[in-house]
């Protein structure tokens, strides 16, 4: 199936972090023809490190469109070699996060991009066209936007809460550094606004790490309510869990109930369809029309049958907002 | 032979660039107590790229006597692997100069470090003692100070003009960037005001690009003419010729004499002694004294011989001192 593109009807703009919402995308990227397709990916984990800029949503979607994402981590590249931290830890250097031999290159080649004055959004534009992406990969913002994690053991960077503790620490607030002067690019605002547009759909990435700095840039929140087109999303919540990561756990900290009703609630503004998992047959959700689909992606073919089926859905929205 | 300190009089400081200058610093670092030898490396090739602080002579100095440096290459390490270039060069980014898989680690812990507030001696100290350097390691200074190359294609930062280029532009002049600001480091005050010290030893490096930058420093070259204890330098030129690297080349477009004399004039007001090769027996050279070895360095027991050697003639330096 894959390669064969089924949807032809105006643009497609996928909301998405990480590794879960980029499975979504490359099931995008294989039934939506490429010029139609641009993927807005969240830059609050963005970090320094090393001295590199290091995008770590950026280059899983990348890598996960590009067929080039490890299947045995869920970030990094397939076939990856670890001489570099090999020889980060021989020289008594900071190993906590993993970084490939070939990985690397990508945060280097954007570094020394970025120092030149080429934006973010150029930088990954080049490298999603370098890596053979046909679809539009957009940084949420080009400025500044960093996740702070407040929690029981002090305020975290993001990525020292998720990678260096591993989500341990009870999260007791969320807030992103940079806000006051981050905006979207013209380039989000302008695949928003294109005459095209056909549908937004927001991947069931987690929607207070990956989805809220995406939604959290100045006007973008608005933008999404005043559409014309369906808003979509897939929920990252399965059986009352996450397929992966911290969602659940960050919920239950956050003061939520861990449902797919606080899942509605989040995105309450300006959603239209919720897709839930077949699983989930028994769950009431007030507020959005309500679908069940396969949303386990385990195989290429489940990403591109989850794709088509959102499409579809997005697709069956029109008509009934047509009729109603 | 190595392993052997048969040097127990003092400090010995060494001046080095990278390939030539490291190895006479390992044949130093093998006669002499790994205390008492300090070596001072030039800093003005040091640059950014990917955003990380690349200082090739320091990298070669610590490799060259941590055992650990290519001998197919005479920079970076041995046994390096490449992936990392290769996806640099997939991403279409810049290629030009060689970074190995392993040598890389080295420049990232360093570039973090000093992110982070650390200074480049404290972080070179760090690096050579993770390596198993017993001497100390010292960047002449810890400010910025970068080699600019004047030539008749424009100005070049020295690593575009030395590895970009590959030294094929007509030089017609030198500066150092950074001049103003750019200090000695309380170490490398320190190393050459220590009471123990036997001796300094300019190493076969580059003079207008490896030693220069040292002596440029404020201050530094007055610390060596007030010296009273003997300067040694050995001649990078054999036969009128350098071992390796652009010297003759650069001697001539700078409008010097390609001639021994040249250098003992470079090093005219402080130097005590020239050590010059054993080819050059017909050599005249007016100014300091001079001595023929064996300078070309082929082996570990060459290193180690001509370290012995230097070492010999600084001693008898002092006793022909007293006597006359």
């Amino acid at each position: 199936m894959s390669g064969s593109f089924s949807h032809t009807e105006g643009r497609i703009v996928a909301l998405c972090g990480g590794i879960g919402g980029a499975k979504l995308a490359l099931g995008l990227s294989k039934v939506v023809a490429p010029e139609c397709l641009t993927v807005i990916v969240n830059t609050a984990d963005d970090f320094q490190h090393f001295g590199l800029h290091i995008s770590p949503d950026i280059d899983t979607v990348c890598y996960t469109l590009a067929g080039l994402a490890s299947q045995e981590f869920g970030w990094g590249r397939a076939g990856e070699s670890w001489r570099f931290m090999e020889a980060v830890k021989e020289l008594g250097g900071e190993a906590w996060f993993s970084l490939g031999d070939t990985d690397l290159a990508t945060s280097a080649v954007r570094t020394g991009r970025l120092q030149r004055g080429d934006s973010l959004t150029q930088v990954t534009g080049d490298i999603a066209r370098a890596l053979g992406i046909g679809a539009t990969i957009l940084p949420a913002s080009d400025d500044r936007l960093a996740t702070i994690v407040e929690t029981d053991e002090g305020v975290l960077p993001f990525q020292e809460y998720f990678v260096g503790q591993h989500c341990k620490p009870r999260v007791t607030g969320l807030s992103f550094s940079g806000l006051e002067t981050a905006r979207p690019t013209p380039e989000v605002v302008a695949a928003l606004e294109d005459e095209t547009l056909a549908a937004v759909i927001v991947c069931p990435s987690n929607p207070f790490l990956s989805i809220d700095p995406i939604l959290a840039l100045p006007g973008l929140r608005d933008r999404l309510k005043a559409l014309k087109v369906p808003v979509v999303a897939v929920s990252p919540l399965v059986g009352n869990d996450a397929i992966k990561g911290p969602l659940r756990k960050l919920m239950g900290e956050l003061g939520h109930d861990v449902s797919l009703q606080s899942i509605a609630d989040h995105y309450r503004d300006f959603l239209d369809v919720l897709v839930i998992d077949e699983v989930d047959a028994g769950a009431v959700v007030e507020g959005p029309r309500v679908e069940r689909r396969q949303t386990i992606m385990k195989s290429l073919d489940d990403r591109i049958e989850l794709a088509r089926a959102v499409l579809a859905i997005a697709r069956d929205q029109v008509l009934l907002r047509g009729e109603a």
